[in-house]
Parts: structure tokens; C-alpha cells; sequence
């Protein structure tokens, strides 16, 4: 979809929310209604099209006319102040609260004093949670590029005992970027041993041995959107108890990616896959959301976890993530990127095998 | 200064804004004061030691009990919300305005309704932006390994004709690896011909071309810090026109290093440097502030601009980089990371020579 056709979409949905005009402050959101990214802009979309501005500062001034041929583009700063500042008096002014910073808000208040703002948190991003075929591509193409390099890595013997954590995560990015990503999608996790059942655990320098459990959670980054994958493997043969947790986690997985149906509350699709987990005991031991959205933010809307609200529609791109952690000893996760689609179940983007893999 | 000791001066700091306690939720400012380092976190600071709270959601209990064995962690989601509950009614509870959402705002006024909650931007800012000497060291680390990267490059004859910037830029980003860094600090800039006079240029497939300025901003990451160096090249022997707009940013450059001293107030450091280009007649093709600390994140306190409050303290650490863009034909930016010391001149923590080479 393009640029302009996104922004009268939102337009679309101004009167419903009482807005005469929305003045957008997430870069990403800028990004995705008008394809310009530089780090400062606010833009207005108003009621009318021809309204419409992007406002940055004198160092974005060439590369704001070169993105944005289609766009009014004011240069001034601070640019959200002078952004609200073109808004008529007497309009009233939504404004991003999920994002916009107390301080921000103020500002504008200062700059334009007799105009009504309004909280409206999250049109953009509902806009964005559902995503048109080229934005689907472009996950499904970070997507395939993560899976060649983890790929790689393996068939290149590059997870083997004796390698530390740091250097196997780097060797994963460095094929991420020689295959043409823009850099990984966040810091690569990569959990060794008892490592491993910490959620978020950042690479050390410790050494991978024969037995551990080996978690790797990376993602690409390639033409402003991301990927974002989990495998565990086992290094030599997998104990009883590795073997046992992967495959709760494997069920989990699949009972979640089941139930990421166009049309489920997002709460019902997390329950399904935590249910599995509880049944086996281990329910403190899932101490996270089941997954998130991914495209131009590796964590965007829909947000799937135990409370919340909203239900998954057809066009979003979610992970499934379950884990299941045991303090000290090891940890499981397993992470697919998936697109919904109408009247069928999800189709995976990610393409790694999820049966458990002994190194 | 260990974490505790920072918390006990920002303690010190409560009576005097009014405050019984703050909310720290920038997560670099959590780091800062604790040394952890997870993706979701909320601080309390009290106005006793044993007051203080960190709190975080289950994915890092293991590091935030590792991290912070000093203080108390509570493990809850919203984590904000939850960490302010803790402060006992009647108390004044300041949060960071410069960085708290006002949705995140609205969710801490809900879950504390009897707390007196109060804006308190950039308290923990102001301390970061005076480094302790651990901290000048990290970034004189990063700015080092920038430097050896980017001699590195020029040595193997790495900036040459032919190759496009997005190759130049990934060349210098492997360096930058491969001598230890964690990543590039920000996306490097490489701009050539015309594209240098696009301040925050984006590399491209535009392959560099005799004649062409190339102009280079980049740093490294390491160890939680951050380098930011410029320099412009000229590829092949220098037209009169590109060798004066160096010179005269150079000499920009100059004053305003010289300006970079402890008292001075941090829009006269600007002028220092802009008196320069407007004497020039360029004044308008010099679009953005002089300079910004460096440290945890790549921008932060304090701000060199033509507007903003403010004086240079010893223990600063911040760049010095003007910059003249002339459209269509090329741009000019040098840039320097220094350090302020008391009573005599800033020392640049950047090692790079500043006369235009021509490559």
C-alpha cells in the first residue's frame, strides 16, 4: 500500500476516535505513513490530505523532500511543538500517549494553547499490526535470510563445544550481515548450559560444553523490517530431562501456533499454549507473553500474553514463543514468526525444523 | 563510583527538588544507578538506603539477583506501576518526565491513587553527563578502537573509487568488530559526493567516485559506551572549493573545542564554533547543534545548541562537531568526542589527525 493511501486510511478513522486531525510522533509511525527515516519528525495527518505535514530539522531537510515528494514538509524544531503548531485553533488534536513523553506533551501544550488535545493511543499501530503483502515479504525474506544463516552456522560445525557464547553469536550476526541483512534484528541471545534458562540471557564468555542446552534467539534486520526466531539445541546427546522439557515446549509451540486464528482473542491464543505448560507443572516456570508482533518493530501490537485485549485478525505477523526455564540447570524456548491469514490456520515464515537437535 | 554510591548522591539531590523518592525509568538511567541491564525495569530511589527497589519482570530474576545483590527485586508486571506502589501513600514520588510516556504516567496514577506524584526531569541525566574515571576510560576504549578501525581501513586502502558506500560503511562496521567492539555505536554514516551534504546520510549502493568528499561518522560500542568521530576525505587531490569548506570547518571546529571548557555555558560553546561559519557567510548551511554528551547513550546531556540552559562541568564528555552542507555539491562535518577537565583545556578522547587527507 503506498504512503498516501496508509494516511488516508487513518484519516478514515479520525471521526470515529473525535479527532479532527492525529499528530503522529513514533518514528516508526511516521516511517510507515510517509517512508521517511530520519531520526526527528511529527507528522499531522488531518482531515483533509492537503493538510497534511511532515515536520524535521535542517538536517534531514534534502533527504525529507527526496522521501516524501507527496508531503508538505515543514523544517523547524522542536518539531512536534511546531508540527501542532499548524493545526487550526478550535481542532481537536489526538496525539500518541503510548509514546509521547510527559515533557513532550507539555511542550505542545505551551506551543499551542488554544488547542484540544486528546489522548489516542495506538491508531498507528493498530494500522501496522495488520500488514499488506509487500510488508509480509519483507518479514518472510528477514525470515528465510536468518534461517540460512543459522543454517550455515550448523552445517558448518560452528555450535561445538569449546566456542564461547560471544563468539558463536557473532559468527550467527556476521553471516546475517554477509547474507545481506543490515545487522541483527536485537542482541543475539545465546545461552549455554544453565545459561540457558535465563529468558534474556546476553552472550559470554563462557564456553559451551558437551551436554548443555543451547538457546538462540536472533533475528534479521534487512530493509527497515525484522525477523525474529528461537531454537534450542542439545550439544552431544540429550538427557532424559532435555529431551523431556523440549518436547513440552514443542507442544506448547504447537498448540499456540494453532490457535493463532483470524478472529482469537489474544489472551485465548497465549492460553493455549501456556494450558500445555501448566498441565505439566511448570506454569511458574513461563514467566513471559507467548509472543508479539514483528515488522518495522521486532516488538509491536498484537501482543499475545495473559491479560490484555483485542483479537487477532487476518494480515498480522506474530511470534509463538513459549519457554519453559529450570533455575540452574536449563532452559527451552521455541520461537516461530507467523502471518494469519484469512480462513486458515497461520503460515510460518521462520522454516527451521522444531524437532530437538543434538549437536 | 560503585551503584550504590550513585544512588546515595542522587539520594542527596531528593529534598532539595521536594521529592521523598523517585521513579527511575529510563532504562540507560537504571543502568546507570544499578548495573542492570535487562530490557524492562523500574527504580525506586528513597530517601533511605534500604528503601531502594528494583523492579523487573520474571524473565530477569536470575540477572537482576545477580546484577543487583544490593538491592531488593521485586518481580512484577507493569513494572513501573508496581515499583511506585511500594512508595508509602503521602509520599512525593517524582518520575522523569524527558522520558515517562504520559500513558505510563496515566498507569502509575491509577495504581497508586493516594501517591503525589511529581515531574522531575533529567535528575539522574545530570549526573550521568559527569563521568566518573571508569567512565571517560570506557569511552576513551571506544573512541581508541574507532580510530585503529578507522586507520585500518585507509591503511588496506579500503576508501578507493569503485566501492559504494554501503561497502565502505560495512568494512568499517567489521573493524570495528572484529578489534572487540560490540557493534557500531549508530548506523554509520558514509556520504559521498553530493550525498556528504545530506547531514544524517544513509550508505547506499552510489559507488565513491574521484573527486568526491566522503565524509564518515561513525563509533564503536563497547562495554555499555560509546565513541562518535566525523572526518571528511577528499578522494584524490582537493578542489580549491572543497579544501576551503574544510578549512573553514575545521577552524569552526577549533573554536568551538577551545570554547569546551569547565563554566562555560553550553549555547556560548555553540556560538563559539557558529560565529565562525556565519563569519563565513554559511550560517544557514550549518543545520544542527554543535554537539551532545556521550556515555551510556550515544546522545545524551548536556546538548551544545544555539538554544538551552546550561553550563560545562568537568567530567563532561561531549562532541564538537560543526558541520557545513552546501546542496548538490558536497558537506564538510569533523567531529570530536573530549573530555572536560577542571582548569585547563577539554582533551579529545578522538585520536584521528583533522587536516583534509586526500586519499
Amino acid at each position: 500500500m503506498s504512503h498516501p493511501a496508509r494516511r488516508d486510511t487513518l484519516r478514515a478513522l479520525l471521526p470515529a476516535s473525535g479527532l479532527d486531525a492525529l499528530l503522529v510522533t513514533d518514528l516508526l509511525d511516521v516511517r510507515h505513513l510517509t517512508g521517511f527515516t530520519g531520526s526527528n519528525a511529527a507528522l499531522v495527518v488531518a482531515a483533509a490530505p492537503g493538510d497534511d505535514l511532515l515536520c524535521t530539522d535542517g538536517r534531514y531537510r534534502v533527504q525529507a523532500a527526496e522521501q516524501c515528494p507527496d508531503l508538505e514538509v515543514l523544517v523547524a524544531r522542536p518539531s512536534a511543538p511546531a508540527a501542532a503548531a499548524r493545526v487550526a485553533p478550535g481542532r481537536v488534536l489526538g496525539y500518541d500517549s503510548a509514546t509521547l513523553t510527559v515533557d513532550g506533551l507539555v511542550a505542545i501544550r505551551d506551543a499551542v494553547p488554544g488547542r484540544r488535545l486528546r489522548r489516542a493511543p495506538g491508531l498507528v499501530g493498530a494500522l501496522r499490526a495488520v500488514k499488506d503483502d509487500g510488508e509480509v515479504a519483507a518479514v518472510a525474506a528477514a525470515c528465510a535470510l536468518a534461517d540460512t544463516a543459522l543454517r550455515g552456522l550448523l552445517g558448518d560445525g560452528g555450535l561445538r563445544p569449546g566456542r564461547t557464547e560471544a563468539e558463536v553469536a557473532r559468527d550467527l550476526d556476521d553471516r546475517m550481515r554477509r547474507l545481506g541483512a543490515d545487522g541483527p534484528a536485537f542482541d543475539t541471545i545465546l545461552a549455554a548450559g544453565a545459561h540457558s534458562a535465563v529468558p534474556h540471557h546476553r552472550p559470554t564468555g563462557a564456553e559451551l560444553r558437551r551436554g548443555d542446552l543451547v538457546k538462540i534467539d536472533f533475528g534479521a534486520a534487512l530493509a527497515g523490517y525484522h525477523s525474529d526466531t528461537t531454537r534450542t539445541f542439545c550439544l552431544g546427546p540429550a538427557a532424559d530431562w532435555q529431551r523431556e522439557l523440549h518436547a513440552l515446549v514443542d507442544a506448547a509451540a504447537a498448540a499456540g501456533r494453532a490457535a493463532l486464528v483470524d478472529g482469537a482473542e489474544v489472551t485465548a491464543v497465549d492460553a493455549a499454549a501456556r494450558d500445555v505448560v501448566e498441565g505439566a507443572g511448570h506454569g511458574p516456570r513461563f514467566p513471559h507473553g507467548l509472543g508479539h508482533g514483528v515488522g518495522l518493530a521486532v516488538h509491536e501490537p498484537p501482543w499475545l500474553a495473559r491479560t490484555g485485549d483485542g483479537r487477532i485478525a487476518a494480515g498480522n505477523v506474530v511470534t509463538v514463543e513459549p519457554g519453559v526455564y529450570l533455575d540452574g540447570r536449563g532452559g527451552v524456548r521455541i520461537e516461530d514468526t507467523l502471518h494469519v491469514v484469512a480462513g486458515g490456520p497461520a503460515v510460518a515464515l521462520t522454516g527451521l525444523p522444531r524437532e530437538l537437535v543434538e549437536v
